[in-house]
Formats: structure tokens, sequence, C-alpha cells
């Protein structure tokens, strides 16, 4: 797993990972970075590895680091431009490793967007960047928040609330919805995975007395794609989707908005939620939270996201191998 | 309180509360309405009474009901103009038993909108006719949803997701944000609240580059009731607001819409939200939950909504007292 920003907590939830992987039953991993990033926060064994194949038997004894650059001077919550560049670098690596089936899937640390974007990274997201280097367009890149108990897909995701109306089309839900299907397939194992779509205005537009999103875009939409063949229910009043007896009734639930999805899904799974990519072809998943540069180096940082990401990768790789 | 629409669950989540008036420790309260509506739907004793004050003698061997006129034949599951006409009927009698003092507060049973639109209602709903009973402009009179986990009050409601932006103004968010302070105080009898303000966008607006209604409204907005001495803070990114180290943060959160107050309540407290009006000079509550026609006259309701209702009637009446 590529170590993220090395003035972030991304070394330091890896390291936690690593000691806890017998307690939590972790599969084998190792970090990609520079070991000096684990050595700023951590005390404990770090195995230099040379190769991916070497993991495997360093694994036990040491928390196994593929050294990829020297990232200069790491002070914990004081982001640079070396930084930066190792953590573009260790990303780069890691998803060539993941496609040459040299790993099995890729956990990504949290990177710091302003600093990254300072050393040539182009791409909206780790998210965009992965998918682009798997050769798969963003469009069809799918992001999937998921907890121990709540699955969500927001249709629309980093755009102003305004801007989501217009944003909305029977295309786009219908490329979310049947990534969003194939993705619980293949990374989750469920051959008929259930969705359930939100509308967009309060109780579902009430028949078009409070917003006509809901009778022109989102219902055309499921109604071609449950004649496609797809278990998948709504436009549902969002704010009674998220209770425990709803969330009971399907394995996803598709969002028209960054908020709708991640309000329900932060509340319930706040420090265990998994950010999964659906649509490529690598297992790649990350914890759903971002560099904490705040508390970095205070050994105050929770590593129970990356934990679950890690346990989810493992799970989704198996599924594939399952699957076929 | 008033018994709502006869053929909705609200005859029988109110007789359920009765039955638990004990286990649950419920002030006494009575029934408005027709008591058929209860006798079509329970078995138990019911004590007709003629004027509020013989509510308290009979409440411990038999639910008191106070009849206002036959609702006709009731069918449970099937709502009739007769019985929207008389829920229309006993929400009045029992608002004017509050103003005038023969009542410590009233607490609603659901109306079927569609029902009483039918017979001259011309409200949107409950709240903004109670508000004007009392003589207040429903723009001054807040709807809170309050659940034991969270108390939320959306600043816009019943409209379209796309029109929710140019309906925020600087003014309507600190009328709000006020009558939620007063309220606070009032009702609940905490002297200096904690206000939390959700952003309108994904990351609070992410300084400007996801939408300028933080920048311009909502942070404005803040900055002058902090000035006048609230205490309050925001725009906070929406999705962070609510899981349970969050919520011990403030003691109301300020939303921008209905599903970003509703989401999280309705996920975190399905079975026991409660409906309470700020603003008012009388205490009123109601469960925050529809008629549920589907399922009345099946036994299957849930009075767990009504019975918190209850005893939040009963905890704001007697702040009231308390706060002179």
């Amino acid at each position: 797993m590529p170590l993220g920003d090395p003035a972030g907590i991304g070394p330091e939830i890896v390291a936690k990972s690593w000691v806890m992987r017998e307690a939590r039953g972790l599969a084998p991993f190792f970090a990609v970075g520079d070991p000096a990033a684990l050595r700023a926060v951590w005390l404990g064994p770090i195995t230099p590895i040379s190769a991916p194949e070497e993991a495997m038997a360093a694994f036990a004894t040491g928390l196994p680091c593929l050294e990829i650059a020297k990232a200069g001077e790491i002070v914990p919550g004081s982001p640079s431009v070396d930084g930066a560049r190792i953590a573009f670098q260790a990303l780069e690596v890691a998803v060539g490793l993941a496609r040459s089936g040299s790993a099995a899937g890729i956990v990504t640390a949290p990177v710091g967007k302003e600093q990254l974007y300072g050393v040539g990274f182009t791409h909206p997201g780790q998210t965009e960047f992965v998918a682009e280097r798997c050769g798969v367009s963003s469009h069809n890149a799918v992001m999937m928040l998921a907890g121990p108990s709540l699955k969500v897909v927001p249709i629309t995701i980093h755009i102003a609330l305004a801007d989501v109306p217009a944003a909305l089309t029977i295309d786009l839900i219908r490329a979310r919805a049947i990534t969003t299907a194939k993705g619980m397939q293949k990374n989750f194992g469920i051959a008929r995975p259930r969705l359930a779509v939100a509308g967009l205005n309060p109780h579902a537009g009430e028949n078009g007395a409070l917003g006509r999103e809901e009778i022109e875009i989102i219902r055309p939409a499921i109604e071609q794609l449950r004649a496609e063949g797809l278990d998948i229910v709504g436009p549902l009043a969002a704010d009674g989707m998220f209770h425990a007896r709803a969330r009971e009734t399907y394995d996803v639930a598709l969002c028209m908005y960054h908020d709708q999805a991640l309000i329900p899904i932060k509340t319930l799974n706040f420090d265990d939620g998994v950010n999964i990519t659906l649509g490529l072809p690598i297992v790649r998943t990350s914890p759903d939270h971002g560099t904490a540069f705040g508390i970095a180096g205070t050994d105050s940082a929770n590593p129970g996201a990356m934990i679950a990401a890690i346990r989810m990768a493992e799970a989704a790789a198996r599924a594939r191998i399952a699957h076929g």
C-alpha cells in the first residue's frame, strides 16, 4: 500500500495496522514509500524489501516496506514538496504492481490534494488517477463508501449543490448503477445485488409537487435498468432509507449527491468507513478519511478505517478469484 | 391530544400510549376527537369527559376522551371526508384549550394532508395552522426534529432541492437560529444552547471551490449571530456533523434543507423521533411519522414516537414553568 503523504497520518495507521495484523486477521501487505516516513512516527520493526515477492515471508516479523525514493526530511504535520512527490510516486508504483499481478490490490493511504497539485498531479483525486492508469474513464469508475452497516454510491460527487439537478441525467444514473451492480458482484460476491435509489427532492418529490427530477430523470432510469434485469427500486424518500430496518432491504444505496450519501454512512460508520473504487480491473480501497495533518505525529490516529480497508481489499481480491 | 385522522394510526398509538402510561411514566393526557375512532381499533377502557379538568381524575382508570363530534363510519385505513373534518376540528379545539391554559400543551397525532385539503384546510401542515392560531407568523415558527441522540432544525423544508440555494438568505438563517436558540431555552431549559450550522455544499464549499453560499450567506449570518451573543459554530461539512463524537459538541444542528436534517435524525432515531414546534406561546409536539393508512387497524403501529412526543411535551411544559 502506498503510504500517502509522509507528513499525514498514513504511515502511522499503516504501522498500527501491521501491529494488529494477528488480532484482526489481516492478510499480508507491504508499504510503498520511504521507510523514514514510518520511522518518524513508529519504533517497531520495518523490513526493507526490494520486490513484492519478499513481502510474504517478511510480514510475520516486520512491516515490509518497498522503498522507492527518499522523501527528504519528514516532519509529521508539515507537508512538503518532496513528501508530495513521493506520495505521487508511491501511488504510481502501487498501481503498476497491482496491474501486473504482483499485488492482489492496493489500499491507498491519504494524500494532501493541495500538495499533490503542486507536483504535477492533475487528477481530482486518487480515484481518478488510478482509473486512468487502469485505462478506465473516470465516468466509469465509481466511488463507493462501505461500512459494516451500509454501502452508498453518490451519483454526483464534488460539485456545488446548486449544480446537482442539472448534472443528473438518465445516462449518468444508468452508468453508475450498472457499474455499481457489476462491482457488487465482482468485489463482494453478491450474485444479484439489490440496488435502492434515492430521490433528489424531499419525500422523493411527492409526485412532482416538490420537484420533477424523480419523474423526468430518476424514475425513467430505474425503469430502463429494471427492464435490463437489475434488481433496483426507487426513487425512495432519502430520509426513510437509512434506518436499520430499511437498510436490510437493499445491498447498496445510490444517492444523487455527496451529502445524501455521505451523511448516513458517516453518521453510522464514522470510524470504519472504506472507500472502494468499482469498475476497475484491480482492487482498490482506502480509508474514508483525509491526511489529518493536524494530529499527525501525535500517535492519536485511529487505524480502524485503514484496517477495514485492508480487510475489504482482501475480501474483494478473494471474491474476484472465486467469481473468475 | 387531537386524534388526527381517525382512519390513520393516530387512535391506535394514543391508546397504546395510555396502556404504557405507568411503564413509561407518562403525565396525564386526554384525547380530543370521536371516541368511536378509539373503539374501532382498541378494546380498552375509554372515559368520556366533557371538560379538560375531568381528565386528571379519569386518567388512572381509562383513556379520557373529549368528544367533539361524530366522525361517521370509521374504517381504519380508509380515510373519509367526515374523518378529515373531525381531525381538523379536533386540532382547532386542542389549540384553543392549550391557548387558554386548560391543557399544558398539545401532542398532535398524524393527519392526512390530502384529506384535510378537501375540507377547507389551507395550511401546508399542522405546524403552520397551530402557528397562525397562536398569532405567530409561520416564518417565526420553527420545526425541530428531536430524538434521544440528536436535535435538528431544517432552515428550508418542503421545497424542491433546486430551489434551496435561492431560498437561503442571511435573514432567514438569522430568524431560524434566533427562534431555535430561544426555543431551546424555553422548551428544554438549556440556558445557553450550542448551535452548529451545516454548510450547503460538499465539505461546506471548500473555501468557495464547491459553491459560494457558505461565503456569501451562511458565514455572514453566523458571524452576525455570534456578535449578538449566540453560541454558534459553522458552516461545518454536513457529513462530519452527525457521528457520536461530533454530536457531543452541540445541542442542535441547523441544516440548510429537508434531507440534510432528516437523513441523520431518521437514521439514528427512526422509531422515536419527535417533531416539536419552537417559537410558539404553547407547547406543541407530534410523533415524526405520518398516518400510515396502510397499516391502520392491524394493531402493528409502534407507539414509540407518540410516547416520546408525550414525554417531550411534558418536559417542555415543565421547563416553561421553571423558566418563567
